[in-house]
């Protein structure tokens, strides 16, 4: 630890898994951090950018061990009151989700000085890596983004959704996808509107699942339920099928001229 | 140009302004490009870091010289075609409000390798950059991105948006933000929900307004109707009224302590 630095945390967002998907200035917080703090969804190639800092995993995963989110903010706070440079390190972006606010505010509190480093948010950059634009003209002009964990987090937002026009985004929704699927159908979407799901998307096991919407209760079945799961329901799902056929990442064109290693995820799709 | 290179476009998202803010995998793509077709609400600091491209602005902000849609698809697919390593360059993210899906299929149509590369939205990032988390436990599970640029984009999606429990985010609504507020109030919203307008985020001229939902028609009535702005209304902005007091990005803490020219933005905070 360097003297002449006061102790400070960082917010920081992890982006979707791929380690060239956080921003420049979240990667620099981790090459700089002595402490890291980090979800059990943050990939071995980001921890990997953090090579000299302490590294800590402060899961919330079911069946993962557990640390409780007080004792997350006491280790925070103490480390950076030890003049540590500390990074809290969430997958995706720490304001959506992520605990971020009740951290922030318990920062506030301690009068620990800290920041929010935006970080790619799964809500969008999974759509993508499936190639779905969560909105697209003339088919959708918004899109919802909603916490798939319970029925009391989604069921009143579903409800209001119309069934055109708007893009449903479910995070972390993956043990409640036939009940979410059961909802939208009972607020008047039809059973066969197009929807995908996907799995850790952007790292080299993404897997994206593609069906009607009274299917997504089926899909992927032997998906570990505690990776990072996002369902996508609307007819921008049918435009990103088309879309995805086009699309080929740099990084693969790369390998495949040069037989390097530098290769991209290669998406398995799996159609209902 | 490179002869071992095959004409290639990357559609690329910039993020809110600060350069800081693009992924690690767009700054390679902008120092590597032959040629940077971009918006109009990029800003210099992010064009500087393609300092050997050709840099073509391809506005289509009202008021400014346009160039149709058209003539974009033209000018990327003849590039590529000649052997020209392509950026499309979009603020925020090419997949929201963006139109990177109808680029997406114009590429796909024409037979031209393409990627599309995340880049953090303004619908997240500009919340943030005041304070809000458009997701808090207790306050909000899900939030709603809609954009503003006319009644039929977001009227049918905002008359069902229940009044707690989700954020409202709209972008490019500044024109309309006076309907906007009505249209909800008119759905049920309660005329005092807190509400912020967020100008510039990110950037050296972020401007943020708080107030009353019924008084955002007459938010930031001096501001540059064409500048990026980022209506959000909604619990969480009395949140991020809190936690924005105790935010102080590091790069301001820096310049404090050395005197240096490295400042972060400095937000001027202007409430109803």
């Amino acid at each position: 630890m360097n003297d002449d630095r006061v102790g400070f945390v960082s917010l920081v967002g992890a982006g979707p898994g791929d380690a060239d998907l956080l921003t420049c200035r979240a990667a620099r917080r981790l090459a700089d951090a002595d402490l890291v703090l980090h979800d059990g969804l943050i990939t071995d190639e980001v921890l990997s950018l953090a090579p000299t800092a302490d590294r800590v995993l402060v899961s919330r995963r079911p069946g993962a061990k557990q640390v409780d989110q007080a004792a997350v903010t006491r280790l925070m706070i103490d480390a950076a009151r030890s003049g540590r440079r500390v990074v809290r390190l969430k997958a995706g972006d720490p304001f959506v989700l992520g605990r971020g606010g009740e951290e922030a505010l318990a920062l506030l509190d301690s009068g620990v000085p800290f920041e929010v480093v935006p970080g790619i948010s799964a809500a969008v950059a999974a759509p993508a890596a499936a190639g779905i634009p969560v909105t697209h003209r003339g088919v959708a002009s918004a899109f919802v983004v909603v916490s798939g964990h319970a029925p009391e987090a989604y069921e009143s937002v579903l409800r209001g959704v119309p069934a055109t026009g708007v893009t449903v985004v479910v995070l972390m929704g993956f043990g409640e996808r036939r009940a979410i699927a059961e909802c939208l159908i009972a607020g008047g979407w039809p059973a066969d509107a197009p929807a995908a799901v996907i799995s850790n998307a952007s790292q080299a096991t993404q897997v994206i699942w593609n069906g009607p919407l009274a299917a997504v209760g089926e899909a992927l079945r032997d998906a570990a339920p505690h990776d990072a799961h996002t369902i996508v329901v609307g007819d921008v799902v049918a435009v990103g099928a088309v879309i995805a056929r086009g699309i080929c990442p740099l990084e693969s064109r790369r390998s495949h001229a040069s037989g390097s290693e530098d290769v991209g995820p290669r998406p398995a799709v799996i159609c209902a």
